[in-house]
């Protein structure tokens, strides 16, 4: 399939979700109103709605329905942009600038920004818990209501443990506790399977849930989604270590000022790199029996790594 | 039933709630442990469990079994915990006393602090969703556990409503924003029902939904439990107005200090008394249809407003 257009699936696929993230979260003038501003400030910033758009490719991969993902897809990006919120406070990262704009806590204050991020992951949840039927005007029966229900259980089950004190909370705490201390390759990786890769393998994993993905599909799925969020990191990583402000948004080289465990770190760049390669060759590799139903996924992967490994 | 033993009915009720608690949350020394240790410093802080025990009652209202509501007593009371933890954070009322000890953040530090509060709200919602057999080992049937997975999702969307934009984190925005605010009766009702009330009134809820209430016992239950939480708040406001810090384990007359919106602000002492007379009132006169069942309903609504209120 060389003629998979991935710059004008990405497109599509962002603004299918700025529209129902548009749709699930409460109005900008919702009580209180500064909540409400400032979650949309987090939310609509202009990220590339990586994870949500994995969702929706990990559905499609599995041959469902991507409006049937659309709650949980809405779910993740909200799990992620709390996190960003709250990791940017003056007490964690201290960061002022995000995607090129000043950060919630000082566009707000920091009262708000840590109860816009505590709002965010708590909406998170009920609109996950929304992605079924109420009984009222939906076309499934019961059974498959009830089917439904289960199955968007498994998937909050997954997105939490992602996000818990055994996923990113962890991993961040992990993270703030090793600054500044020698690092090896064995923590760097522990550290970004939590923070980073487990949010990234349950997007892919909720999308092939809510997708109706089973047995074989399902594990082919979960390997690359697993695979691709370590992938993830070490390219954001290299970038770090190498690009300017211009092209990531953020303080140059923020990590290394900080003393964090990266890849670059503990590999050098050209070492990260070539981890990065192997990996995708692994993610490339587990949906070789998918099809072209896979298209987008390898076409992702590919992207994140290739933006960061070229050099 | 004058015989009700209200003492020891909390006691046996509060220690199932610790035991469920410490099954439920990861170990001391899962990975990083500083942050599971800080985790269950802020659950085992020797809080009376009123929001989890009323999960349990609101279940033996409606007749179901107790042990059926374990999981959502437990996401109830962590979301309460996580809520106090944030509270406390120097950036909102900068508390460093808690139940007469030392908050999350001065025990262990900011970072830590936000970090635990957002594991405990994340750990709430993966312990929520985990309220019903996995299909491996459980009793129920495919279609018993299908359609228990229904009303688990049912409450926490509750739960999430409760406790994010529209309820309690809508209600610390508002308050914090009315502070030193001349206030009036409405807004501080409108600050307590989200901030307080609405968390306890989800928590009856959640009980009844997981004990199989349904119609006019669902709606008592659901009158009972909104009116009781804004009762609490008002007997809360009452104690922090009156008593001494050796009664709350609080700083004395915290609220004063801050000039929050509060009803001994609006109403005086003896009006905010007479106010949460009458909200005990309507609690015992829509349970009376539910007979001895909601005996330790009755009694808890008792209890709670005549420590604040008999003066």
């Amino acid at each position: 399939m060389k003629d998979f257009d991935l710059g004008s699936y990405l497109e599509t696929r962002r603004s299918e979700v700025d529209g129902a993230l548009d749709r699930a979260l409460p109005p900008a003038d919702a009580p209180p109103p500064r909540l409400h501003e400032a979650m949309r400030y987090a939310v609509f910033a202009g990220g590339k709605r990586l994870r949500p758009i994995l969702v929706l490719a990990g559905c499609e991969a599995a041959g469902g329905e991507r409006a049937s993902a659309h709650e949980l897809a809405c779910a993740v990006e909200l799990i992620h942009t709390y996190s960003l919120v709250h990791d940017d406070l003056p007490a964690m990262d201290d960061d002022e600038l995000r995607r090129g704009r000043p950060t919630v806590h000082v566009a707000f204050d920091e009262a708000l920004a840590i109860l816009t991020g505590d709002a965010l992951l708590t909406e998170a949840f009920r609109i996950a818990a929304g992605a079924v039927g109420d009984g009222t005007g939906s076309h499934a029966g019961d059974g498959a209501r009830a089917a439904s229900a289960a199955r968007v259980l498994g998937v909050i089950t997954a997105i939490a443990e992602a996000a818990g004190a055994a996923g990113m909370v962890g991993g961040q705490v992990a993270d703030l506790e090793a600054e500044g201390v020698p690092a090896d390759e064995d923590l760097v990786e522990s550290i970004h399977r939590r923070k980073t890769a487990a949010l990234i393998a349950a997007a892919v994993d909720a999308g092939a849930i809510a997708g109706g993905a089973s047995g074989a599909v399902l594990e082919a799925l979960r390997a690359y989604g697993r695979t691709l969020g370590l992938a993830f990191q070490i390219a954001d990583d290299i970038l770090d270590a190498t690009a300017s402000s211009a092209v990531t948004g953020k303080r140059e080289h923020g990590d290394a000022e900080h003393g964090k465990a990266t890849y670059p770190a503990v590999l050098g760049v050209d070492g990260a790199r070539r981890a990065a390669r192997e990996l995708l060759a692994r993610c490339l590799r587990v949906l070789e029996p998918l099809g072209t139903r896979a298209e987008p996924l390898r076409a992702v992967a590919t992207f994140v790594v290739e933006r960061a490994a070229a050099g």
